[in-house]
């Protein structure tokens, strides 16, 4: 997403004077951002151009960067005198691109960041196999740095997001989820990846150990608020906001809190319609439009708005070891950005 | 694959004294084999019940456990003085394993390893999921090493495999395929898994650099011959033997030497024969008996066997500048095996 498409969204929490917004982080991280999208396009070649191709389709499209952003800020709160964070930004864009291919086979998905989904494009088989090499090159990218550590922590994040991806497909359709499920999924199938960027980009710049895990912290908590947003999103939003198709998780019967929270809330009187459509998943015109008016007469999205809230204020909390500056700030509003967002 | 289930085969070649022999390798390996294995059982492993379910159904299933001894042989015939081939090789066989896994969803294979692909019975999107897992434990492995320089070889083998994965697919239903370009195809989807297995195993040893080049070249020539073999028992052997479906490839249209050599040796008498299957995809029964016959009696098959033992012979010679003993005769008998092999 270039800074164009992001609108700011001011905070709604009365009495707080950081501004929700990512406009400042993708200012002060301009001139890093430059040379990873460059390494990005770079690496992302092949003789195979097919791969090139497909890679291009998705990663042109945009998206947020939110995870390169996370590592590039990480490394410059904490001072780094090396550039080793582009690197290990591009990998971690390659590893999310690598899940997003993959995800969009899993879910047969049609449409991603406002596109066709790649593998009704190139075929299954293609995405699959694409996703695979953007996994291998972005170990490449991490080789190249030298640093164990990182490539420990991201090598340990891409398994953790995996076991993610699979519990996700196992609780489906599953009546008897649980927030602490749902807290389990996103933690690994989202925010491991947000702690690996924003912890990794300060093991690049040699930080202390207190900082490392500061950041670890921020980008964990980052990550559960803003999973928990995009599901909300899913049952507020058109496709034509999220470039998705709203609506997805609900024919999907995916394990998210808005739809456990509405579940909780009115299964003394929606019993049978919550039966048919997520426990037998039998779907029909309307239904989706029935459980977004459930989700908001019962209070479940406020609940669900509420808890991504008080995970961003986590994420802000971590950051107090930082002394103020732009880029404390500027991760400051992202937290704040990341709950408030409407897109 | 365990030694009870392995055929040694006699060398064709007249006057050779080395056999056709894996067995020799499998009892040298034997004690290292023995932790490799409760490395994998070990690390496969996660609170996810499916996916250690999924990724057992295929690695105990066995196989060869080619790519784990060449790790192993490589370091011992190097004189290792540490035992970090233990987890390169459990790494190797995690990312072959992942291969297949994505592989048989990708080609909708119905037999994997005498077994029902995995794909069948928990769905393709678990196996790409178990497939990245995989993938990732690799490189978690590789990493507890320290050796940067495995991890860099062992991330550039995982690129390259893909690109050939994918190569394969773009050139499938071809009639104008090359030698070259099948491999080309080989090279990168076989034979480099073969060859960083071997590289890596004198890295692991910290092997001299004409060692590491030299198990280098054993690799790949080993992989290139093995690969042949492999291509030439799908149009020779019965699922029974193979444990996946004979006729496979050629039901894939997969751009492999024997069709490539009877395509070219009968394009004058069976042109109609090769557009109607190969380039239309229109095959009926008794067209793969048809193709087997044409490759018997064209040579092509004679061909390409002529093709692999080149292969196997230049994979013996790689392992000249090492002293003779039990490591370097087994390594011998193994590319031999490689190409006379009949499973």
């Amino acid at each position: 997403m270039d800074s164009a498409n992001i609108d700011a969204v001011r905070n709604e929490v009365s009495g707080d004077t950081v501004k929700a917004d990512v406009h400042a982080l993708v200012a002060l991280c301009d001139a890093d951002m430059a040379q990873i999208n460059a390494m990005i396009t770079e690496r992302m070649q092949s003789e195979v151009a097919v791969i090139p191709a497909l890679a291009e389709h998705l990663i042109a499209a945009g998206g947020k960067r939110l995870r390169p952003l996370l590592c590039v800020a990480a490394a410059r709160l904490c001072a780094t005198d090396n550039i080793n964070h582009h690197n290990l930004s591009a990998a971690v864009e390659f590893i999310h691109t690598a899940t997003l291919l993959h995800d969009d086979v899993v879910d047969s998905s049609q449409l991603r960041r406002g596109k066709v989904a790649a593998h009704l494009i190139w075929g299954a088989p293609s995405s699959v196999l694409v996703g695979d090499f953007l996994f291998a090159r972005a170990f490449e990218l991490m080789v190249e740095t030298g640093s164990l550590r990182a490539l420990d922590i991201l090598s340990k994040a891409s398994a953790v997001i995996t076991q993610g991806e699979v519990l996700q497909l196992m609780k489906a359709f599953d009546l008897n989820l649980s927030q602490a499920d749902y807290i389990e999924i996103i933690s690994a199938k989202t925010a491991a990846l947000f702690s690996a960027a924003s912890q990794s980009g300060a093991v690049a710049a040699n930080a202390s150990e207190d900082k490392i895990q500061a950041l670890y912290d921020y980008g964990l908590n980052l990550g559960l608020a803003f999973q928990i947003q995009d599901d909300i999103l899913d049952y507020q939003g058109s496709a034509a906001d999220l470039g998705k198709n709203a609506g997805d998780d609900f024919a999907e019967g995916k394990s998210t809190l808005p739809l456990i929270l509405v579940m909780r809330a009115t299964q003394g009187t929606d019993a049978s319609f919550w039966e048919r459509t997520i426990a037998k998943r039998e779907q029909k015109a309307g239904d989706f439009q029935h459980a977004q008016a459930l989700m908001r007469t019962s209070g479940a999205l406020d609940d669900a708005r509420a808890a991504a809230r008080a995970y961003a204020a986590k994420a802000r909390t971590a950051l107090a070891i930082f002394a103020p500056g732009p880029w404390r700030s500027a991760l400051e509003s992202l937290a704040i950005y990341s709950v408030e967002r409407q897109t």
